[in-house]
């Protein structure tokens, strides 16, 4: 592994970054359903159309799944990232369909050095899916953990 | 598609269930992390070994998939469910590894009728992961919509 350019260092809270671009194909939202959420408005248009999300959509799942490898592709990879205690919210508030375009626009909230591990810092995100309408599909806000470039300089601060 | 066995009137507050039954194959945790989450801890034995993961493990993100599967296979399928507006709360609080074997142990936490759609009701849970030993993997706490099987009932009472 080569080194990281990003550490917790460079996450400032209250910036604000869009990023990434992910095609949705009928294909792909069939394949996710199909292994991990096989409800029938993830599979069949007939069945889409009958409910209430108004046509064949990708689950709620997929497009969390959809929003991580935007964020890998957008920095998470290059970054000293090592993992994630968890969400604190998730909201699905449009369907994605067939041949949306995604992109992320992410605000990072906070900041803080975890107590436990000095040499980790953890960074509250809040990840919004983003159609090309510029609607908003989801919302995801949640800490990611990521190294520090000097641990050392902080704790003699 | 036949008649729902379940709806939302079948789901009490206080009641728990366990059910489901995956085994996580090295296989499946790469090739979900190559398509959503390609860190190195999720695709490479030696980088889990060297994370505070502490082995190759699953993405997060694909528990919150096995999860849902096994909602869907556990109940969801034969339910009148009708999607989910988003979840309260997700935590990762051990990895999974190759060769876990996983189930739910799911608790309603309380129920209400959607005021603007009066056939639609929701529902309320905290799902689980449990691997083999009994170790609680991930927690899941999220709303999920479930069509009434009397709406009219309920108007006139």
């Amino acid at each position: 592994m080569s080194e990281p350019e990003l550490y917790w260092e460079d996450f400032e809270p209250g910036t604000t970054r869009e990023f990434g671009e992910k095609h949705v194909t009928r294909e792909e939202i069939v394949d996710f359903a199909k292994d991990y959420d096989p409800q029938p408005f993830h599979l069949d248009e007939k069945a889409g159309e009958a409910s209430i999300l108004g046509g064949l959509c990708a689950s709620g799942w997929h497009s969390c799944a959809m929003l991580m490898r935007m964020l890998c592709d957008g920095f998470l990879l290059k970054s000293a990232a090592m993992g994630s205690p968890g969400l604190d919210e998730v909201r699905w508030r449009k369907p994605v369909y067939v041949d949306d375009v995604l992109h992320v626009r992410q605000t990072c909230l906070e900041t803080r050095v975890s107590k436990s591990r000095p040499e980790m810092g953890l960074v509250k995100f809040q990840s919004e899916v983003m159609n090309q309408k510029d609607e908003v599909c989801m919302i995801s806000t949640g800490w990611m953990m990521i190294g520090l470039r000097n641990p050392a300089s902080r704790e003699s601060a």
